[in-house]
């Protein structure tokens, strides 16, 4: 595979931002689960696109599909169908990180088969839309608020550009470049342009990467003018609306909060309404405020952090509980059984707080995405790469099960990209300073003081917190090294060439930060004390009190009834007990957590009965949240039942 | 008020039988219930459907409106509108308890306005249904599944029977007797006649109802062939869809046990569908077994029952917790906090609980029939007559109020139809034998033995559990005399004439039989214990493990914000705590229970913590479920967690 040395954008240069997918090769945890997406999931999903119509839709010489999936209800024109070019971008996209990790001509064909069909369809005045060239010609560009137009654009660019760096090929990345064009000939300031924005948040986040990829400083500038614009007054929705003959108030979601329109970004302080959109906007934000130095953006995004995290977010880092809207409700709602919490807004968040770590090394935005990669995210992927969640509940009563497909199939690719490119995640780079946010198995070649720098990191982490660095720069060379201090971690001991570390007074932000001159072959090691917490929520939750969630490291765990037997709300966790960890074969050598505990009975055989339930000894049973239903079918549950100490 | 003294239909007279409305005078806890919907309610009904524009419907001298309620969603035709005529038939049978209640000539002419319009409506064949007279011409007979065509006319029938009864006027029940000719004319046995029968059942029960009033055997006879054909081969539905143009698959519910009709009654043993429908169905299924004396209707109700009571009813005797089909999902699926519940399904499970006691007294269904009454069903009439619960979860984050209408206003005039007729629940006659099924002061004249007997109630019933029963026979007369011991009560102490009882030597199916000579002025006096019990679920039930439902004689308790503070969920009871009794003067008077128990506090401000929570002596007040939401707006919650006992 080729490694491209792309510029980069302007902006202040002591930022931290990812590394490109070819830097960071990724074994340990997540590499089995990076191989099975690249050898299953990636032709997975381009089957399953095809099987779906998609590409009846976007080859020019085919057929015209017509309308397949029904519109939903409402009384704007809608149907899944509209975002089919997203879903193509995700799996391209998932496809490009897949021939990273293991050359694959069968799939290259296959993308450039998809590829050839978008540059049959581009129009020569550069606009690229299956759904409005092909099932409802002559309404582009009508209703930005619902119809998900530049939403397509922006998965579509995420696509060409990892495929870019995947293949060399800029076929696609070129059809892009000319429909952003197209776009920002559109919208913009200025009389001859339009003030309009996605309904979906996506591409303001793409443009960024397209920015970052080709060095072109007008995508960056369109990406900022996105943001900006959001939520002006007077509203473009509803200038939208009435031209193209709607009432504005007509309007199926009621408010503008639906995809945080409501207001301008700036004075926005509460995640509201849909979660996806919520956190890709949220990305956006992070990634202008990263590129343009704009400091203006910071105070929303740390409150509108501050507020998912301290009062909205499920503890598998999920969020967003309600599937009406798809999103948020009111605070410290977050229900167990009901819960929403699509795979997609934990896969959002994890971009989300990846963007906010390039403001700098913070631990609460590398803990919370930690929290989501590993239980919110990964949970949306079956062990074996074929089958997809949704929606994510911390209960089931047995009826829940991966989806095979999904007529709104946006987190099937979405989950199958984050895994592919997780190894991006995992590091920042700045001017003079490295930042490692996620402790994996493997190697990078990261950019820093103008070198080359080689970073091993030897672990089985998350089995254990023992983690071993080795920094090889082309030469001795001074940069600061930042080495994330998991807030779950107890005592941490951490060597530097064999010399012990005073970690605390190291510690800013929850990174070890070390300042020095490195040289070839420079170690450090860290070991993190990982206890099993049982952590506690909020009273406001009320649905968890008296109960208690099980973490181990970055892991969440559950109970399944494949391993405890059936009513999992029979189970009493005794307070203090200590747990064993038994790996688990079925479930790729993952960690069970095993303690003794009780089960209750009840003592009559009536629905309802004073009588007092009896109890047993019980032994207690507890699996990783992202391995869940992998086995029988059977009833799951987060939040486990504790015995109150006296 | 005049007192119909009126032919009883043929069947078996060892059955036992309500007695009439006019029979019974009820005071102590139910009287001012009675009162405000004589006074405030059965108004307010009327206001809200002519508001509603039904009267505009049902009057073919006024301008047709149209449809003003949307149609629903699915391919079939349905809205609300076609439920119209229900609604003022329940609505005028509310009307006629109130004025058994207190006379009200202004009430009077209005019922009397509604029924000239039917009147007028009344087709010259005897057809009568205003949305296919006036909204859907020409489409009359023709969906009998969705459309609710003979519903409409069972709650007709029993608005009319109930008029008849309270003012003596015959002209609805004179209308509704020659449509149900008409009906009896088209469905049926034989060559000229259909096999078919409403996909909403009460059309069964209210024939029995009309056949009881006018002593015509033909009314019965057609009762019993809608339960009979109901769920045969060749389906009926199937049929009629395929006559319509339409395809049988193409079913919004997709199978018929939506409605109970997926095999014949005999045959069902699990309750199933939508769940008022299922309990008017099984209403109308017990009273033609009485009416019969068809003992082969008898396995199936008692499986159904079962089915029920075991493994589907709320503790409040709601049941249905599914929004999707206002019904049934699987046993032991009883959420809280989304507990569908409706009010309608409560009021409906009186109704059967109440029929089942025609086969003879048996604790069971009275004790089920006192838990939905005073519980389920009164929970959705606010204690100010003017306000309606339509679903009814048993936990609240504080946005659960009632409504003042709602689209499908089934549940208001249902409830209020209970409440102005609940003296009628609280007997049974039968040839040689009373029985008293619910304790309140009040008094009644009964028929038994071929003779009058009054009986009358001293009692502060459910403050406390002491009654004196007065029975007045015209003269000397042999009867058994049925009195319900309830399952809630602790030790009873009884008496005859002042000598104890041996209750439990007397104890048949949970009522002590009295059977004796009965003289003028014969005394029994019954004291039972009334112990708070703490009820524990079926550790099926997930979500309620580690917490009790309080109940106090018939009444669960729940708490409110308005007396706890927020956070509820943070209330622990401690095990074995003493509650004390206090009035509650904005809530009637009703008794809240009082104990000292702990709250909890986060010891972290974080959303989720490893610290143990803080516990500190806290006082918890709990009031009647059926009081909630009549103070000031918040949190509620029925299951109360409580410290394990060691």
């Amino acid at each position: 595979m080729n490694q491209h040395a792309l510029p980069r954008a302007a902006g202040p240069t002591a930022k931290f931002r990812p590394p490109a997918i070819h830097q960071v090769r990724v074994g340990g945890f997540f590499g089995p689960r990076v191989d099975t997406v690249a050898a299953v999931t990636a032709h997975t999903l381009l089957d399953r696109c095809i099987e779906a119509g998609m590409l009846d839709q976007i080859d020019p010489d085919r057929p015209n599909p017509g309308l397949r999936i029904p519109f939903q209800s409402g009384n704007a024109t809608v149907s899944t169908q509209m975002f089919w070019d997203s879903d193509f971008g995700k799996s391209i996209e998932t496809a490009a990180y897949a021939l990273f990790r293991k050359p694959d001509p069968a799939l290259e064909a296959r993308v450039d088969e998809v590829i050839d069909a978008y540059a049959r369809l581009q129009g020569e005045d550069g606009y690229l839309n299956s759904w409005y060239q092909r099932i409802q010609p002559g309404k582009r560009w009508t209703n930005l608020r619902d119809c998900h137009e530049l939403y397509d654009a922006g998965h579509l660019i995420e696509g060409a550009v990892a495929y870019y760096h995947a293949t060399g090929k800029r076929k696609l990345m070129d059809i892009m470049a000319a429909y952003v064009d197209h776009i920002a000939a559109r919208f913009g300031d200025g009389d001859e342009k339009r003030p309009g924005y996605c309904g979906h948040p996506e591409i303001e986040l793409a443009l960024v990467k397209l920015g970052r990829a080709t060095g072109e400083q007008r995508f960056l500038d369109l990406a900022r003018y996105f943001v900006d614009e959001r939520g002006r007054s007077p509203h473009y929705y509803d200038e939208e609306a009435r031209e193209r003959g709607a009432d504005p108030q007509d309007y199926h979601f009621k408010a503008y909060d639906y995809m945080q329109a409501h207001e301008p970004v700036r004075e926005q302080d509460r995640v509201v309404g849909h979660a996806v959109r919520a956190a890709y906007l949220y990305s956006g934000m992070a990634d202008v405020s990263t590129e343009f130095g704009d400091e203006t953006l910071k105070p929303a995004l740390e409150a509108l952090w501050a507020h998912l995290t301290e009062k909205n977010l499920y503890v598998t880092g999920g969020f967003g509980p309600s599937a009406h809207n798809e999103g948020l409700t009111f605070d410290y709602d977050l229900p167990n059984e009901t819960a929403y919490a699509e795979t997609c807004a934990a896969v959002a968040l994890v971009f989300w707080a990846n963007r906010m770590l390039g403001l700098g090394p913070d631990r609460k935005y590398a803990d919370a995405m930690e929290r989501a990669l590993y239980n919110g995210a990964l949970v949306g992927l079956s062990l074996d790469g074929t089958r997809f969640f949704y929606d994510n509940p911390l209960e089931s009563r047995g009826e829940h099960h991966r989806w095979t497909w999904h007529r709104c199939p946006c987190c099937p690719p979405n989950i199958a990209r984050l895994v592919a490119s997780v190894g991006t995640y995992m590091y920042g780079e700045a001017e003079d300073a490295l930042a490692v946010h996620l402790y994996c198995e493997g190697e990078a070649e990261l950019n820093v003081a103008g070198m080359k720098v080689r970073v091993t990191q030897a672990t089985d982490y998350p089995a254990d917190g023992k983690v071993a660095l080795t920094l090889d720069p082309a030469e001795s060379a001074h940069f600061t090294l930042h080495l994330r201090v998991p807030e779950w971690a107890g005592t941490l001991a951490a060597t530097l060439n064999g010399e012990p570390l005073d970690a605390p007074s190291l510690t800013r932000n929850g990174y070890l930060a070390i300042e020095r001159r490195w040289e070839p072959g420079d170690k450090v090691t860290l070991d993190f004390e990982m206890p099993v917490l049982r952590l506690r929520a909020d009273p406001r939750i009320g649905a968890n009190q008296g109960r208690v969630a099980l973490q181990r490291g970055p892991l969440v765990y559950c109970l399944e009834e494949t391993d405890n037997g059936a009513a999992l709300n029979s189970l009493l966790l005794a307070p203090g007990s200590a747990f064993r960890c038994e790996a688990v074969a079925e479930l790729g050598g993952a960690a069970a957590l095993v303690t003794e505990g009780r089960r209750e009975t009840a003592a009559s055989g009536a629905l309802y009965s004073a009588a007092e339930p009896e109890r047993e000894d019980a032994t207690i049973r507890a699996v990783p949240y992202y391995a869940w239903d992998n086995r029988a079918n059977g009833e799951m549950l987060v939040w486990i039942r504790e015995e109150a100490s006296r």
